[in-house]
């Protein structure tokens, strides 16, 4: 019968990194609670949603967790409604004390709630993964190749492998992460310090975002282990798992060009808001489109909804070397490609109006690139 | 034809206030629009929901609006569209020019927007009001007695008139201000220092929150003109109209006990901070009840939820006074009506289980007043 004593915001914040696996419309009732496990070492958080898990261990020699273990086991309570209630406590302590069979008291100053709660037993067991040789990588480094890429991912289910990042580390050394719509795509290269086993894999965007949230910044390294369905990223105190797509992601390497017959170099800001100001009227166009149009040396950007009225629009530029050239496409497209990128300046490479065109940082142009298809307008 | 120059951020501020009354899915498309005047003194921007209609005027004097104008006359544009084009402008200032009938070009730097209007004259025209011998009010005063009783008003449109907050000034001098929704009620008096006019007006409660929002800190009194069916709240720069509600307002004076049988003082926040707790688990049960319990000296509050769980509670009283008691209300009355007041301790008087009781600031007991009305169980 489990009894033990905890510092309150601790406990809250713990409960709450474990929360973001679990829905509260689950379509199996029971991934709505929370799984609390306690052991003389400390005490086991567990939520999932079937997709992402996460295991949270709060140790009793944390010293900002005052935990204090009285006794053991383990119980399963509805997650949304118990972290209300352990936030509403008024004392900074809480103690929590299994009275009969699932069943617990929260006491917190003269506040006494109990609370029905779950057989543990009902709670489905986590795939088990082998935890051996893993991949190490700065959870810095891993956060900002998940934004560089992930949301160039579809949202859409209609081919499902394009959902998810593709991740492959090829000659124990080199990662490559890339995520792609069909209409734009986004590919970030590492070469790692530290040799490690190749793998492939495609990770759900989805749950990659969760990691993000989840893996916070004084958390410096995580450990990374793969499964044939499935990864599991782990730090001191997290183990964060989400399931693999299955199926072949697609060969996004011919489709990145090299040859260009035009090349801009923008300021990224500047870019950005006047293309934040095209979308403004481009929305009201049947197409959506932006029009950017390169003649005797000036860069311009025109949108034109009959309904609504015109963008007129002279870019300045860093520099502009090629072709004459008009060509139209999604300003979405383009600004969430700018909101990628944090380097001052971007070159942008054209081929033709009907050719994507790409995107990198002025600065470390080898590893990080962006893909745009253009729209066919007339 | 229209030709102004302006201070971006400040056109956009202005603009911002005025579509406080602009709906953007409003029956009549028409009031989606914002109306645009200008003559030589300045910019009357003017914006109406049918209930609600704001006028926003920037005066050529105002330095920092920057405003310098070089020709006249109307235009209507849709609000919530051209705001967005005008917050997206790259320039500090911005050139509002009106190139042929209801079409006009905003230059800011180097972007050219031309934009489509629509004929000033389709905009409806706002009824007429005296405006002679006004009631003028502190901003303050008039936002903290709105604070205190709107939040009661009724959201339901079963019983229109109580939707609205009752608002009588007698002798010339005394305000009183009242909302209910028949299952609570808060009431507010005042003692205006300069005598004024009678009236007996319903102002709807949604509108005096958009007033709240709509006149800032930064305004110091208020000008407030009635006529038989609005009012009209203004300000140096704006012009506040608001319908009235018709019909009459329920007698609520005969419904405020004065003699009580238990009296207990508690401390504010201490009390709220239980409601909310109490809350979490009476939103779990049928009749989403809070019992109070006053026995033998000792104030205790209980919620017993059999599918979820028990609250049970000791609550700190400063004083307590009178017979014993149990009765059951709605948690949420409690905390709605404790926010509303800012004393650090609160009077709370009841009668009996079946009658209701009231909330008083501790201090100044005579001047804000709060009724909520029991619930019946068993």
């Amino acid at each position: 019968m489990i009894h033990f004593s905890i510092n309150k915001t601790y406990f809250l914040q713990t409960l709450n990194t474990t929360k973001r696996a679990i829905s509260h419309k689950n379509a199996i009732p029971i991934l709505s609670t929370v799984k609390i496990d306690v052991t003389q070492e400390g005490i086991t958080l567990t939520g999932s949603n079937g997709q992402i898990s996460i295991e949270n261990f709060i140790t009793s020699k944390e010293e900002n967790a005052g935990l204090l273990i009285t006794d053991t086991g383990s119980i399963l309570l509805e997650a949304t409604f118990f972290i209300n209630v352990v936030s509403s406590l008024p004392d900074v302590t809480l103690d929590f004390k299994e009275i009969e069979k699932n069943q617990i008291v929260l006491t917190s100053g003269k506040s006494e709630i109990t609370l029905k709660g779950k057989d543990s037993e009902q709670y489905p067991r986590l795939q088990d993964m082998q935890t051996e040789n893993p991949l190490i990588l700065e959870t810095k480094v891993l956060k900002d190749v998940i934004n560089e890429t992930a949301f160039a991912a579809s949202l859409q289910e209609s081919r499902p492998i394009l959902t998810g990042v593709h991740l492959v580390l090829s000659d124990n050394q080199f990662l490559k992460t890339v995520a792609t719509d069909s209409h734009r795509l986004s590919q970030r290269k590492l070469s790692l310090e530290k040799k490690s086993d190749n793998f492939d894999v495609v990770i759900p965007s989805r749950s990659l975002r969760e990691f993000s949230a989840v893996f916070t910044d004084d958390i410096e390294t995580i450990e990374i282990f793969f499964s044939n369905n499935q990864i599991l990223f782990r730090s001191e105190n997290i183990s964060f798992y989400t399931r693999l797509l299955e199926g072949n992601y697609p060969d996004t390497d011919r489709l990145i060009p090299i040859d260009f017959n035009t090349v801009i170099i923008f300021d990224r800001d500047r870019l950005r808001s006047a293309m934040e100001r095209a979308r403004i009227l481009s929305n009201a166009t049947q197409n959506g489109t932006v029009k950017l149009e390169v003649a005797s040396g000036l860069v311009s950007a025109h949108v034109n909804s009959p309904e609504v009225g015109q963008v007129h629009e002279e870019l300045e530029v860093v520099n502009l070397s090629g072709e004459d050239l008009t060509i139209s496409f999604n300003p979405t497209y383009l600004i969430d490609a700018l909101k990628a990128m944090d380097s001052e300046q971007v070159t942008v490479s054209f081929i033709s109006a009907v050719r994507p065109f790409t995107l990198v940082p002025s600065e470390d142009q080898e590893e990080f690139i962006q893909l745009i298809t253009p729209v066919r307008t007339n």
